[in-house]
């Protein structure tokens, strides 16, 4: 059985390469990243999703605080001067790199997991970019993954061997955000598990805090349109007055 | 004043590469890893090489323990299965890939710098990577140097805009070890503050354990043949049976 690295955002994406590369038969060793990021509940969501893959091994990685800065999706500090933006439509969507866009992020990412990737004898990095509904992060596009690739091969023991070379498997690169829920729901990811909400909102309750998503910033819109398309129901919980867009 | 990014091991190399930056009037962001490696005292040695350039800020990143393996430079376990290699010859080290490699460490490191960059708003990304003397690393050649600044130029907002893409400065590149010492010697580097050895041996002593570097590993051979062609002492403490070839 191969071993393969895969970026596990927690995140619908990166559940359903999760899915893809179990159903191609890959020992998956799953790697995380908390960055202060708005939306930590992701964690959370990455290690049930870890759990449900059956992974055999999950690492969280802290990126020092103050490393990445000037992102709306990092925690803001006491004036919170980066909103998440909400509401847009798909024609705002697709203009120019969004204010969420995180410095650097799959670059770092991905050098993480090409690090454990040779430290472990693998040569597969299995992550969920995607280049067509929601286009705007530059590392989420072709070119950086195959420029990316071309470093990764040149600059390793494993990548110089011809017959190792470091294969950076994006399955979903061309997919349309309804495409990827229709994989997953085939391949039968347990979409409750996901989190991509990237202003989730407390909601204190008997058994303690859970976090609803707020339906509206684009990683909502994005999602929900997706289930909507699909005929699928998103069984994720959603902040109260969107619960019908979700239903 | 325009701000850059530093690479700082703590090592002359890097050392030099900082009194270059400074030398040409950046404001310097230097950024050191923990990642279990053997010569962890080489990060005391950055902290004041960093105290002696007058960074503005020094961040010192932890590798999670783990992620990194196979290589000699790590600290081994209860059984050191990988001895760092000593006493080889100039034509043995020239042969292959040292068991000092490390995978993919600069790909990692330069990651890190890049988002830091970004973050802080630097396009310049300084480094002291050499691959003449010591060749061995894939990582250390300008393919692979040339090949990580066109991704990261794909991969970022800073790197898409012309005006502001990413320079990936290492001028050491093509310069032999005799070259940089004399070079960092013009510029005033404090080599006393610097540390090379890749297995240094503590040596308790009245105020506490100094640690002592062997001379014979690659690192110290390569150091110590450079200093006696540039007619230099290295003010360094080898352990005492090497002293004579120190002095």
């Amino acid at each position: 059985m191969a071993k393969a690295v895969l970026l596990l955002s927690g995140g619908l994406d990166s559940a359903t390469v999760g899915a893809i590369a179990r159903d191609r038969g890959r020992e998956i060793y799953a790697l995380s990243f908390s960055y202060d990021q708005r939306h930590a509940v992701e964690l959370e969501a990455a290690r049930k999703v870890a759990d449900h893959l059956k992974v055999v091994e999950h690492q969280i990685v802290a990126i020092p605080a103050g490393l990445f800065a000037g992102s709306s999706l990092l925690r803001p500090g006491q004036v919170d001067t980066h909103p998440v933006p909400k509401q847009r439509t798909n024609a705002a969507m697709a203009v120019g790199i969004p204010s969420t866009y995180v410095p650097a992020r799959n670059m770092l990412f991905l050098s993480y997991a090409v690090a454990w990737a040779e430290s472990l004898g693998a040569q597969e990095i299995f992550l969920g970019v995607n280049s067509v509904d929601y286009s705007g992060y530059p590392d989420c596009r072709p070119e950086f993954l195959n420029a990316f690739g071309n470093a990764a091969n040149l600059g390793t023991k494993t990548g110089l061997d011809p017959t190792t070379r470091f294969k950076i498997v994006a399955p979903l690169l061309t997919k349309s955000k309804v495409e990827i829920v229709q994989w997953g729901n085939d391949l039968n990811v347990d979409f409750s598990l996901t989190h991509s909400c990237y202003d989730p909102q407390p909601d204190h309750w008997d058994c303690g805090i859970r976090y609803l998503a707020c339906g509206t910033c684009d990683s909502c819109t994005i999602r929900l349109d997706a289930f909507r398309l699909a005929k699928l129901r998103d069984p994720v919980a959603y902040l109260p007055s969107l619960n019908l867009l979700g239903s």
